[in-house]
């Protein structure tokens, strides 16, 4: 219940038991048309360029900075977290002019940010958020940046590593142009892939470029004939990263992409409701928090580690510290895919409420359990 | 019984359906030692940067040349296959300048021309060499080459993705600086990581360098903090896989190197003291061909491909073809970790020969059969 690895179903640790086959082999070259086609699903996007990327989300980051990105190029990020902190790093490493735009950590990027950012540097060739952030648990909406962004010839990248399969991710309503996630979120496959997803402006940036991608591993114009209808060797695909995801996929389509939400949605609820009749606050912006990762502010006078480590020492569970800025101040606790349930948030709310009053604070955990509903 | 990924160990299997716990879990960092522990062993190396990259072995080979690298740089490569090849890529992807020493495929990189291209590049940085060549099957040694290039006050970086595990890799008494390798060959252990070593003088040349990395995710100063005593997140680990190899190299030290080189080393002459009665001929230079891949060449008036094809349909064993020059004229047959052993000679021999017999000529399987011992 931390913010990811979350927990795997069963069915996806036994597709990971399968006997190995060749990365050219027929039966994996089918495999990875139907992870695609289910990617395209999961992601509402109709572009061609949608494969993982054979590395974790920070891959996925690199992969789409190192195609897009020319040494010189200008780059508007939002930074309201770690993950738009990376970002800047991941740019100024390709060569990138960076502009930041930042908000408190926990609250959102707001469009006007934006827009204000865009009259110091008019023509930036991509404008890049964090959608999920995890080290924060705030959701940033897309729409009316994606519109900024486009109306300034800007591409839009999105970093949706702990939304993909949690909550709303629509490639194509939204105009994203790239954009990376992760497998062990709310996808609840073990962390070693990033999907990721060009558009078709995207990729024509990125096979017309002036100079060669500075990554061979993640440079798409290689890594389009391997994953497109050439099949040309590449790297060798991680093949049963690849089995656990097209049956993580396979599970989220079969619930149904609404219901998943809806799921996601409400677990958070009833852990929220729980915590309120304790006394504990959210911390991020109100009306843009994650249901996926519920990040909450560790009450005064409390040792916020010693109580991470009683969850996990006394009860086997696994929840986040705060990084950064949020340093001791807050605790992230993940309901991600297969880790978000009613049960697990009973689960949690039973351990945590039996360790704040082992330290003296006085919860009613009957309460908390009668509201988590 | 193709170039890899070989098969994989039930236990290594049921190693990957254990439950995920988190990239920071007391049990999982004491895990990453273990495999960090193992892996020294089985590179016979005292170097404390010894860790799996999360990614495959071509991530590996970025991770030496994005570290030790900067613009401007010399860089000596042998080349005699495709990896070779790619790493010349690679390499002026960084800002390399690259003087190629090339052998024709199936030969091995000489001392010699090693020792002829130091006189029109008297002080490069690095000396890059593949030890098996996949593409090839030919096993270059090292000692020669090792003392020539630090003779020159060049660090030398080798190759090993299909050497680790399968035959003597040793990296102390051999002095190799830099090092990659893959899980998915002599290891058998599925793809997905690429365990790599820095000696003491690369870790100081990637940690004194001018300028920053230019791939963050491969960025040794940072994974250092991760793997190293500090614990600091930098990407979630991919756990799963890190499951795997640690079973697969407890597999490996369990069975003892010495054993299992030897295993691999008399399964080679059971294929060959077979194949050499049907009259098919080893391509690789003779004295330097690879034990773990078996490159044979394809025998005049035989279609490559539709031997290949049967030996997948008909009797589910995955052979490989040639690549670049070779493409048509050899067939790679991996006799890799798991893969290695005289029941899976026979099996291939039996199904061989039928498939040649059924194609007209005629070699007496039965004799193969007993042949190979």
């Amino acid at each position: 219940m931390g913010p990811g690895p979350s927990n795997v179903a069963p069915s996806v640790l036994k597709a990971m038991a399968a006997p190995l086959i060749g990365h050219l082999d027929p039966r994996f070259v089918e495999l990875m048309d139907e992870v695609k086609a289910m990617l395209r699903v999961a992601l509402e996007t109709k572009n061609e360029m949608v494969f993982p990327v054979s590395g974790t989300g920070s891959a996925g980051m690199e992969f789409c900075f190192v195609n897009l990105i020319e040494p010189g190029d200008e780059v508007i990020v939002g930074v309201n977290g770690v993950f738009g902190t990376r970002m800047c790093d991941v740019a100024e490493r390709c060569g990138a002019r960076v502009t930041k735009v930042e908000s408190p950590w926990g609250r959102i990027i707001e469009p006007q940010q934006i827009a204000e950012a865009l009259k110091k540097t008019p023509k930036p060739k991509l404008i890049a958020i964090v959608h999920a952030e995890t080290s924060t648990g705030a959701l940033t909406p897309v729409e009316e940046i994606s519109k900024l962004a486009h109306d300034a010839g800007a591409m839009l990248l999105l970093d949706t590593v702990t939304s993909l399969g949690g909550c709303p991710v629509k490639v194509d309503e939204w105009k994203v142009d790239a954009l990376y996630s992760g497998t062990q979120k709310c996808l609840s496959c073990p962390p070693g892939l990033s999907p990721v997803s060009l558009s078709p402006r995207a990729m024509a940036v990125a096979t017309t470029r002036k100079k060669k991608v500075q990554s061979w591993y993640l440079d798409v114009n290689l890594l389009a004939s391997y994953w497109g209808q050439e099949r040309v060797y590449h790297h060798t695909a991680p093949i049963t990263m690849n089995y656990a995801l097209h049956e993580g996929l396979r599970l989220a389509l079969e619930e149904g992409l609404d219901k998943r939400f809806e799921r996601h949605r409400k677990n958070h609820l009833a852990l929220k409701s729980a915590l309120e009749t304790m006394g504990i606050q959210y911390s991020a912006q109100e009306g843009h928090r994650l249901w996926q990762l519920n990040a909450i502010t560790v009450p005064e006078g409390v040792d916020e580690m010693a109580v991470r480590k009683k969850m996990l020492n006394d009860y086997s569970i696994e929840i986040g510290a705060g990084l950064g800025p949020l340093k001791g101040k807050i605790w992230r606790i993940g309901l991600m895919g297969e880790t978000s349930s009613l049960e697990n948030v009973k689960t949690f709310l039973k351990a945590f409420g039996e360790i704040l009053n082992s330290l003296g604070r006085k919860v009613d955990v009957k309460a908390a359990l009668a509201a988590a509903k």
